[in-house]
């Protein structure tokens, strides 16, 4: 149920089929460069999140440029990049049920792995299931800094929880996944440094009670491409979990960057598409709908082209407003920059690897559709 | 790079892991039948479209009631049709580019397959293609009977294009395609109804010119779940394209019904999901995010549950806000209805069909993924 890719290494871009996904190389690599450059001298850890990528080909040269590991959000996902090679991973994120739980104990009998906990029964399942498999677990507590999504709320819920993990025969507590991901997307870079320094204070609060109650709490880990420098300068985090530098999507962009000490990251992702209808004065039509590009967090936006705009997605198709005088005809292709890079390249089986206008390499993205 | 389902035949549904496309057999089986038996004694032909569905398990009992073939948007969606044991597909689009163009020829080879067009180029390179693969190949003229999509314009721009397809060496003119998919998710049926009386005119006078030209055009095609009935009493359809009306997702549920003539479809689909997180009063996590529903169309509802909404998708997470007196426990599953039952479906490898709560088959989403 894998497409054959659109393309073959060694073809020139103008001949690769659409719709595809498009890693443009050299862009890709100065990014995957520019986010370790950006922490020379500091002791903090980078550790990235594989679920914008989901593919070990790219953990492998995050791997290679320093990061310790990667995160994942699901068990299945954590199964993909083990079996790509990938030899630590922390499941940044809750992981319920039976059958998830066995196939967590047994990946963690073949790779180094952590997970995240908020519930006192889910930690008793993990005991047991850990205990099942005859292993001791490292299981973090998820303090809710901010972002009201999973997570346990700082200061006594959360020292609570650890201190139960630390109680429990098979399992090993591993510290504080702290992730604000209600900041990252918050345009404004004051907006988001003091986001960062209110979770900063709620997990030090949790530690000065963790410290109280004799459990030892060193590692917290967080962190994302929109506020990552902050996390790292607060001396608090050990781990940074940004995943998104490498793509940089158009809702990315749409944040301020100056003065956050955070790079200027280049879009290396994008939508390959061809243009199918241009009946209209005005209007173009382009084979990259809702299956080839997520809209949720908006349109994509039109590489090349400031006087074109993607106006809406249908299944199969994007209508592109042509607003000065580019005009297109059937059959030119062109670039689209996802709106969100994480549930567009889930859409998609290969990436297609383009350097000075040729297909360098096909990547599987062997995580793709991973959700169990 | 097709992942396990998430359940085996038999299993409970309390069992099956999340999150997964759930499709409850006994509404699916209805909804498949009502929409013939809606047209029994007409004369008109279903040619549902496989866009929906992707599965040939689901086409075969498409055809098993009656229909005709199937409708797709892409090539490769149509190869995994006739791969599947599809004999007869309509591409109800238009299909550019050389690479698409030969693998769209070398299948009309093995089945029987219309293609549409909109552009005398493409006409033109169709024509080429035809002739490079020793075929006559089927086209029909689209026509913009108001979605503003792809379609060239009713009346002489229409008729011009059709005489021209008539004159390629090997190419048949085919018939019109006339999908109005601007009118489908209108709320109210009497402006579906006035849209498609309009769309019903634009083919009449596109018919009209033809006819004048010498060019026979007695085939029209084209309608969705929103407003088949209109263009089956307009005797100027031949087939209709719905396709949605096996699932009913829960943006179609929002249009009025009452007085169209169209049955009462109900909610086949669903997304299987776990409460993942339930740390605060009045909120709920779930385990679906945007990789395991399409939030374009707004998003899912719960099902079963009248005081919980989600309100919030994230990549792997869902917000739940709990209105009334439900309270949900870490562990528990529910099930969610798709705003938009396509691009939903195109994130699965595998439907897991249940009836009276337990599994009782899995078909592969064979054309997931299938852009090309």
């Amino acid at each position: 149920m894998s497409f054959r890719p659109a393309a073959a290494i060694g073809m020139p871009l103008a001949e690769v089929d659409t719709p595809c996904l498009i890693l443009e190389m050299d862009a890709f690599e100065r990014n995957l460069k520019r986010l370790p450059d950006s922490l020379a001298g500091r002791s903090i850890k980078l550790r990235p999140h594989a679920k914008s990528h989901k593919c070990p080909e790219i953990a492998q040269r995050q791997l290679a440029l320093g990061a310790v590991g990667v995160c994942c959000q699901k068990v299945s996902e954590a199964e993909a990049m083990v079996d790509g090679g990938i030899g630590d991973v922390l499941i940044a994120n809750e992981v319920v049920g039976a059958a998830k739980l066995k196939s967590l104990a047994a990946l963690a009998k073949r790779a180094t792995v952590k997970v995240c906990a908020d519930d006192a029964g889910n930690v008793h399942d993990l005991d047991q299931a850990a205990r099942a498999a005859g292993i001791t677990l490292d299981v973090l507590v998820e303090v809710d800094v901010g972002a009201h999504r999973c997570g346990v709320a700082p200061g006594i819920p959360a020292a609570t929880l650890g201190t139960a993990i630390a109680a429990c025969g098979n399992l090993r507590f591993a510290g504080l996944q702290a992730y604000q991901g209600a900041a990252q997307h918050v345009r404004k870079v004051s907006d988001r440094r003091e986001a960062i320094a209110r979770a900063v204070a709620d997990v030090q609060l949790t530690q000065q009670l963790l410290r109280e109650a004799g459990v030892a709490c060193d590692f917290v880990t967080g962190a994302g491409t929109g506020s990552y420098m902050f996390e790292a300068a607060s001396s608090v985090y050990k781990e940074l979990q940004a995943g998104s530098y490498i793509f940089m999507d158009a809702d990315y962009a749409r944040n301020e960057w100056t003065e956050s000490g955070i790079p200027q990251f280049e879009h290396s992702l994008f939508v390959w598409t061809t243009v199918m209808s241009a009946t209209t004065a005005g209007r173009a039509i382009v084979d990259a709908g809702l299956k080839a590009s997520s809209v949720d967090s908006g349109m994509p936006r039109v590489a090349d082209y400031s006087d074109v705009e993607y106006m809406k997605a249908s299944d199969e198709h994007g209508v592109l407003q042509l607003n000065g005088s580019t005009r297109f005809n059937v059959g030119d292709k062109l670039k689209l920059i996802p709106g969100h890079c994480d549930p567009t390249v889930n859409l998609y089986d290969w990436y297609v690897c383009v350097r000075n206008g040729r297909v360098e390499a096909l990547w599987p993205i062997t995580a793709r559709g991973a959700v169990l």
